[in-house]
């Protein structure tokens, strides 16, 4: 586990404790809380099914009062848990409200973990004094480790940036590695800023840093009922309040999608069983939908993804899946290229090198161009490959 | 490999050679020929990227002249191979019709296996000799072999029924085991009868019944740009041509769906690395329509499939994937079932047994079956479980 090295910032604390929902003393409970009450934005999964917490987080976003707290479970989704679920989402952001002194709906409370088991009330109960009593400024490596499920590795990132001259400072921490999908997908994000902006400034530049980043990944194309990113800004920077697109919003926006594009690629580096990462873009589309189309398929495809982990050059399959994928193609105009080694340019490369395609997917990184030369549509997306492990982790999640 | 007992219809001779294509004498290239032009139908794959043999298919379909013969080549897939790919396609045709005597366009040329590697032509033109004076009514088990790839089992299945008192017989050959998704995908069938039957009719027997079948069936979701569905229908029976929709064509639309569906759910049996049989049936959906798109997701969900090789107890999946399928769904409605037993009814059963859920799972045959209670639409689908056996053929299919 790496350790965490970037400070809070300001007017922030956390805490990572154990709750007992997991077994060893893993830290199963993470805590965030803001000492100034803190402007937020969020993005929640769009999964028809949701969890209590994800519901719960929906409504909060439509009232939107500023957020003071934020508690997260592991080990239970607290989803398909009927009405009941419901009452111990909203009775845990009271438990947490209670000790911290402010509204329940003031706390935003995330679950993740194991879908239609309830969660264990005393527990949770026990774990909320836990954390809140746990809270610190140096809090963040504890929560970063407590809000992990599958995950290997935590995943931290930072920007520091000005504002009127004054630094600021952005913080975020993610967890998820595996039911990753473009549009939120078992995955939780915390994005936390000393910076002071307007909800709809806030809204606008999540909003595009989500776009480019967390719905630009997919491990296994399974969308969750629990995900969620938010971002909180408390403005104890003392900076004075973005309220314009001009410079300084651009700046914030900017550590935004770098703290986002940081988060969401630690993610597929941490997909469930991955052991590579994998860049795919797709150019020369009728349009950057059809782009999307083309590039999620590639991204999505069982056989594109056991061929990276098998070092396989089979090439084939990756045209294969933009036949499919509903953009248009023109296999007599495509271009394919693997590691910058161009494969296929109409028809297949003359006396391409099997030994060298398997050495460039042999890497770590292994890069997928598609050009279909018939417009200007671009995009790129990332994934990881479907390995033995994956199906090892799946086999057994709740066993 | 299962012996092969089922006689061909009358007037059709098949044969199975080794052309040299696969090692260790593997039969490689599978033959079928009528002896009298014989009434065909087709469905080809959906993939906007179609292999030289799939598109030769298309374009005969359109004028649609009578069959007299099918070359299948296994190992290379003839599909991103440039425009020498389609010479490649018309010249078997040719070498093949001008050994039976008859004309190119009476003979069907199907290529399943790598894709992006032209074919061997100087094995294929051997293998067309060979293939042609192998040619017996005792053919049919070696066809059957021959046009396998990933394959462990042969798949065939026929049926025997009256037209006008007069006995006629179907017989249906399928290859296919990865790259399996509704829409056709890599998967090859060839069904034969010797009754006859007029275009229209053979037309709407055969939509109707890949509709039930073949686009019913996902491996990994991958549709394959190679693979077709063809019927001939030679009348070598001598019962009456059927041209209205009354019993008699009743009878042979049964008799099709029946061998379609068997060939469908012994491609699923035979997935690859595949442990278990997976049937998904959703009902109470809207409509149709959306009882499909929900039983696709469930059906294609890596979560899923990994929890049913797994026995791991996590019905939560399949909700969850009902959820992005994109259908109606309200979780405190919806109700699922396991192998009949029911774990969630607007909420998690009260004390359902992981033990016994265990023991469902395990089982070789699985059914998982949800109930929307939003209307009237149903549907079943057939999946297999994703297992290790999968990364494993798929990581090293070209090497």
């Amino acid at each position: 586990m790496k350790k965490l090295t970037l400070p809070l910032p300001l007017g922030f604390l956390a805490s990572g404790i154990h709750a007992g929902l997991k077994s060893k003393q893993k830290l199963d409970m993470g805590f965030i809380y803001s000492a100034l009450p803190a402007i937020w934005a969020g993005v929640v999964t769009k999964n028809a099914v949701k969890s209590a917490p994800a519901r719960r987080t929906e409504e909060l976003l439509k009232g939107r009062k500023p957020l003071r707290a934020v508690v997260v479970n592991t080990k239970y989704a607290n989803d398909l848990t009927g009405r009941q679920g419901y009452k111990d989402a909203y009775d845990t952001a009271g438990w947490a409200g209670k000790l911290l002194k402010v509204p329940a709906h003031e706390v935003l409370v995330h679950s993740t973990g194991v879908i239609g088991v309830p969660v264990p009330r005393p527990k949770i109960q026990k774990g909320v004094r836990l954390g809140v009593a746990a809270l610190s400024s140096a809090g963040g490596d504890d929560f970063s480790r407590a809000i992990l499920t599958t995950d290997l590795v935590t995943k931290t990132s930072a920007r520091a940036f000005t504002i009127g001259g004054k630094p600021v400072w952005m913080m975020g921490f993610a967890k998820g590695s595996g039911m990753i999908h473009p549009n939120m997908a078992t995955m939780l994000v915390y994005i936390l800023t000393d910076a002071a902006i307007s909800k709809l400034l806030l809204d606008k530049a999540l909003r595009e840093s989500v776009d480019m980043s967390f719905n630009r990944i997919t491990v296994d194309g399974d969308t969750s009922p629990s995900d969620s990113v938010v971002v909180l800004a408390n403005g104890a920077s003392r900076a004075k309040t973005i309220t314009t697109t001009g410079a300084d919003y651009r700046a914030f926006a900017e550590a935004l999608k770098g703290v986002s594009l940081d988060l969401a690629q630690d993610v597929i580096r941490d997909g469930e069983g991955a052991t590579k990462f994998v860049t795919v873009t797709v150019q020369g589309a009728k349009k950057d939908s059809e782009a999307l189309m083309a590039a999620k398929a590639i991204a999505h495809s069982p056989l594109v993804k056991t061929a990276v982990f098998g070092a396989d050059p089979n090439w084939g399959r990756v045209l294969t899946a933009v036949g499919y994928s509903g953009a248009a193609v023109d296999e007599f105009k495509a271009k394919v290229a693997i590691g910058g080694y161009v494969l296929y340019d109409g028809q297949p490369r003359k006396g391409w090198s099997r030994a060298k395609l398997k050495k460039i997917l042999q890497q770590k990184d292994v890069t997928i161009l598609v050009d279909l030369r018939l417009g200007k549509g671009k995009t790129t997306v990332y994934t990881c490959d479907l390995t033995d492990g994956y199906i090892d982790i799946n086999g057994r999640y709740t066993t």
